[in-house]
């Protein structure tokens, strides 16, 4: 037994000791039928017909567990069990959408563990001084209406929202028109604003990497998200035919930029010790053609580092390295996307290393494992509004976004009961 | 004057001075209004409406100058000037495909330069022994149905038909379906098999290259067409989220398909003293997005040599490079053509050499250069069945398969000049 249990039970251990891993496990397969796929994946883009289908379950779920349901001008749906003041409340939560193929758990157990926390603590009776809310952030992914986290954002920032309206899908539907829908399709629901007052917030999501697995650990302990940085990076040769141009003749696109992710692989792997990472994840080569000299490559590089600092060098280095290339063409790059790091709050660390270690020595676990987050989350942006912290529970073989993604029960059932201790913790401060 | 420049002019030096720049730059601008671009560019593809327009003005231009016109199995178009014997005619011509925008001289320049030829000889009164006939080729250019010179192809091995009739376009219909129209809309026109006996063929046609141009050269004799291996490489890695998966856990198929690239550019900067060609032209990433590692990367490898034994080394070079490299994925790779390279016959090279010189002379310009074509031509497959040989004009900035395609007009007349002295000396073997 730790220091932290004691004779008498708290709140916090009482609550953690009511979440029930049979409920946790059939309210995430009540929740995976909408958007079910045969080979076990959802398909659930954000404000989709299924999608509709699914939030209405979910305010069907809540209010079945006594809570009030609520609203926002992004469609963001709160489900909130009272407090016994009117102080601000702890938020817990995450998404409910997934990729055009993705998980039954990416976000989808955020929302549920929070829901699963209302009913332990129904089951034990107890009452906490700040009310408890479950969100369900609207678009999260990205991936039908970009960027991601639309929700999360236009709640810190509701000056966000009106360019988010604006911004169109495949089919040249607005995310506007989509959030009106949405809205319509729960008019029984009480509206609220944007940017409500909040004490702390609690994200629990998979890890979607294999850090924890690798260390055989049930819990992680987020520490931050880390910076990232996105670059286009455009080679402009010239195109012409494979067979009659000389080499020496040749303006290639294509050898132009081998040689420079080469040099950033190189970089990279020099760079290992600081853990900067690096993806050349999406690549355009025109024309693409098998016998035609490519005169046009595209492609982007992704680096991810919690220390800003290398992701400064590494710019430095792709500037440079850039420049000293000698060819026909030219090279241009420029960054598109750009994310400072974000640092969890360490009396939030503390709390939820306290929760983990308990729901930890409970399953005769190991230590819960400190780690950022490479991917981003609703809480990076909540992180901006008030403290707010993460917890993590293993992803088998680091796969998600597939189908294929998964997390054994005992280590879900774990994340809720580090979850239910949290956010008692907070909501009795 | 060369010692070929006789006291009385010969008939082939009597054609050669009939060839009229004028009315081949009035033919050449006539044909390329089927489907003529406003950027100057063609947009004819094999056995479309427009092509099968571009087929009924070039038999109505061949039957007003004098000439039988035949179509044999494979919509390959026939224009006939009779000899003064039964004896196997000489054939010159090339293709009137364009690629899907292409210029308005690949292909169109050689048939049209036969016809001039005809012209040429009727205004001199020249008869000759041997018949004359200006071909089109079907499908040359390969990029509505693969492969390319599917026309000559069959033209010399009349089995290859049946399977290029099944090939389909991206509308889903067939190379068959298309010939069989092609067929109906010159129901006019006699009807005759492939394979057809053939003294001997010249195919006069743009470098597509820089080599003429850098020399300053109005004429190449062109001495073979060079070897060619067409590689698929596959490089089958895992995707996984590029913020969340450690650079030590990854099979990252792009790193290895980069440096696998890396390698064999490096390779062909070893072998430039061989003219090794080298162009990984075509890729596929998957899933070809920002933030995923890529777990699928696949392209192509051309590479061209006259010299059989530099490409042999090469794919012993390929074998052992990605034998050696070691990661977490996999690296396979097939050859998916492959094509030894072709020699043309000395004594058609020497004649060449004299059709040019005596060009060359008449226009005040240089020597005709020496040189291989990397690109493929119908002359390919025809040199596998008679005497064959190639002459080349200049391509400005080496540019083609391109609206910028073009060649200064009086380099297209003295191509001409050089073929119609060829064609009437090979006539009156």
């Amino acid at each position: 037994m730790t220091k932290q249990a004691q004779a008498a039970t708290s709140a916090a251990e009482n609550a953690q000791d009511h979440v029930n891993s049979n409920r946790l496990q059939d309210a995430i397969a009540a929740l995976a039928a909408f958007g079910g796929r045969d080979d076990g994946g959802v398909a659930r883009e954000t404000l989709t017909a299924i999608d509709l289908e699914a939030r209405r379950h979910l305010i069907t779920s809540a209010r079945a567990l006594g809570c009030e349901v609520e609203i926002d001008d992004c469609a963001n749906l709160f489900f909130r069990r009272p407090g016994t003041t009117d102080l601000p409340p702890v938020l817990t939560g995450s998404h409910a959408d997934t990729q055009p193929v993705g998980g039954k758990l990416d976000g989808a157990y955020g929302v549920l563990a929070g829901l699963e926390v209302i009913a332990a603590l129904n089951d034990a009776g107890i009452q906490t001084q700040r009310a408890i809310e479950v969100v369900a952030w609207t678009n999260e992914e990205g991936s039908r209406f970009g960027p991601g986290a639309m929700g999360s954002s236009a709640f810190v920032d509701p000056s966000r929202l009106a360019a988010y309206r604006a911004v169109k899908d495949g089919d040249n539907i607005t995310f506007g028109a989509a959030v009106d829908t949405a809205l319509q399709a729960a008019a029984d629901v009480k509206h609220r604003s944007l940017r409500q007052p909040i004490a702390s917030c609690v994200e629990l999501h998979i890890e979607q990497g294999p850090v924890l697995e690798r260390a055989n650990a049930a819990l992680g302990v987020v520490t931050g998200i880390q910076s990232v940085r996105w670059y286009r990076v455009d080679c402009v040769g010239m195109a012409a035919h494979a067979g009659t141009t000389p080499m020496d003749e040749r303006a290639d696109a294509m050898k132009a930029a081998v040689a420079l992710a080469q040099q950033l692989y190189t970089y990279a792997a020099a760079e290992a010790a600081h853990n900067l990472r690096l993806t050349l994840g999406r690549w355009q080569v025109g024309p693409n053609s098998v016998n035609t000299i490519p005169g046009n490559v595209e492609f982007t590089i992704d680096v991810r580092c919690v220390d800003a600092a290398v992701l400064e060098r590494f710019e430095q280095f792709l500037t440079q390295t850039i420049a000293a290339y000698q060819w026909r063409g030219k090279i241009g790059f420029e960054c598109f996307f750009s994310r400072p790091p974000t640092i969890f709050p360490q009396d939030m660390l503390n709390l939820i290393e306290k929760a983990c270690v308990r729901a930890g020595t409970l399953a005769k676990r190991g230590e819960p494992q400190h780690l950022t987050s490479g991917a981003f989350h609703d809480a990076m942006y909540l992180a901006e509004y008030c403290p707010t912290a993460m917890i993590f529970v293993p992803s088998k073989g680091g796969i998600s976004h597939n189908a294929a993604e998964e997390t054994a029960p005992e280590d879900l059932y774990l994340g809720v009961q580090a979850l239910a201790y949290t956010v008692v913790e907070l909501a009795n401060q």
